[in-house]
């Protein structure tokens, strides 16, 4: 009988998420009784919101339980299957959580083209990120073509993928992101018009010198004194998507609301938050696009794949410290 | 030659206005030249809005200069013309400024039915407060019959008229203003089905109480803790209509940004900035509506008005102290 590997959430973090916050456990792997599948994990999904769900409260899902695996989406591959659609050698995608393997029922997964895209491709620019960019981008933002469009955290799963669609639709594309390297790679590898470093710029200054007409739209994934300075740079009508609040989730005193907010007022603007599960009958016509868009090399994706399931929480960190370029991926085992 | 007496900006305000920030001047009336039109100012729009307009910098309208006439809206009677759309003894509507006289191009002026409503009224719902509210609710916040609407400055100029066109289109209407007397006046006069008094109440339990499916529409006035405490209420899809920050406008330590605001994520919520010019072109339209609501007794307009143009400083500071129920109205000479 083989050993499932978890991480479970052990306690509520307070600030950034630590060790002792989870705990590494061991357990016999579960075989599927009827209409279920046993998935082997082979790559995890990490990501910013994560650590949201390991807060109490109300919010847009239940919260992790204490005891429970940490949730995470993943790609698996089927290895024993009592539910008639998977058979064993399927790829398929689902919430597999942090751990070696996942017993699930077959209508929780969804089988995956295996062929088509690398698999960590299936967690980044196919999956939820690409997802969160294409609905949040299109549907919220509706960028003109013509238009100047922002994006922080530019350089992460969402945003890389948000400014590629926007130079798609004939927008004028700045990037804001941590560091010369990420910078250098939306400018000179996904055409982004520019990239601000707000670890090195005045990011305020350079959105004048790069948003010469103001920026019609911003795509938030960071919160905090970034939004804030978005906001004095807005044009007439501007809309700004709520994504995300990266700088925010980790604060232990409390979140920094945006105090130029009255920029909405004076620019006849709008602030508007996103999920994107939202938009879950409408993943396939996303899907398709995207992947035409990758095809033609118009899309390129990234991932930053950290090997072995034991890293999981000090990898997961490397979101919070601005570390990854691309999709974060943990790698579990070979596929 | 009669003598206009004016009030000019002196200085630029730091937090509340005060006396010495205005200069009380005196000159000639100045005679119409061709195309322009002498007015004698009758009543003067007191608004939240003029303490935005003495401060520097870029706004949705130019800050009033040091040395100019404070600028105001207001009903004038005409006592000289050389415009051939006015005629002595019309009744006007412009922007007169603070000040006893106004020599004004005509096309700055609109020529009022005086014999429908109040001149006050002309001011109040019938003015720029009762179009901010109508184009604000009806076209930002977009109520639905059944939904659940609150307004901020409820017992306020703009407040007490999107109450009641709430109420009008089939809404709960939850107002929160304070004092006891204001709250009275909503539900009593105005028919809001509950008020919150902020002074007295806690406005969180007040709000989960008197909005038990949650807030679908939150008309803002206001600003600060209120603001905040709101956005914990919101329903999915909520529409937040930014209209002022009353609360903020005199802060000498910054503007307080809704720190909750990830709450609009969560509940796929917007939050979108209004100004009245924007309707221009609707106005008729509008007040063509309003009209109607007024004489079939469905909207009750309500003036707080002020004898004397010397009482300006004084008077404006009613609206930071929330001293006034209904449009604060200074009153200049009689008609």
């Amino acid at each position: 009988m083989s050993v499932n590997r978890q991480y479970r959430l052990a306690a509520r973090p307070v600030g950034m998420a630590k060790h002792s916050d989870f705990s590494f456990t061991e357990e016999a792997v579960r075989q599927p009784i009827d209409g279920e599948v046993l998935v082997q994990v082979l790559y995890l999904s990490l990501d910013p919101a994560m650590r949201g769900w390991m807060n109490e409260g109300k919010s847009y899902i239940p919260p992790v339980q204490i005891g429970e695996v940490m949730r995470a989406g993943g790609v698996g591959k089927v290895t024993a299957s009592r539910h008639p659609a998977f058979a064993i050698g399927d790829i398929a995608y689902g919430t597999l959580g942090i751990q070696e393997y996942a017993t699930l029922k077959g209508e929780a997964l969804t089988k995956l083209d295996a062929g088509k895209v690398s698999l960590p491709t299936y967690l980044g620019a196919l999956g939820m990120p690409g997802m969160t960019a294409y609905f949040g981008l299109l549907d919220i933002g509706k960028p003109q073509a013509g238009e100047t469009v922002v994006v922080s955290g530019a350089a992460g799963a969402v945003g890389t993928v948000v400014g590629q669609i926007a130079k798609i639709k004939g927008c004028r594309v700045v990037g804001i992101a941590g560091g010369a390297a990420k910078c250098e790679y939306l400018v000179r590898e996904l055409g982004f018009d520019a990239a601000i470093d707000y670890k090195s710029e005045d990011v305020k200054k350079a959105l004048k010198q790069h948003c010469p007409k103001g920026v019609n739209v911003y795509f938030d994934n960071v919160g905090g004194e970034i939004l804030d300075i978005v906001l004095t740079q807005l044009t007439r009508h501007a809309r700004i998507v709520i994504c995300g609040a990266i700088s925010q989730y980790n604060s232990t005193s409390g979140v920094k609301g945006p105090a130029n907010y009255m920029s909405l007022l004076v620019n006849r603007a709008s602030m508007t938050g996103m999920v994107v599960f939202d938009y879950a009958d409408r993943y396939p016509q996303a899907m398709q696009a995207m992947a035409g868009w990758i095809a033609a090399g118009q899309l390129k994706t990234r991932e930053d794949i950290v090997h072995g399931i034991e890293t999981f929480p000090d990898t997961l960190l490397k979101l919070f410290r601005g570390e990854n370029t691309g999709k974060l991926v943990l790698k579990v085992a070979d596929s």
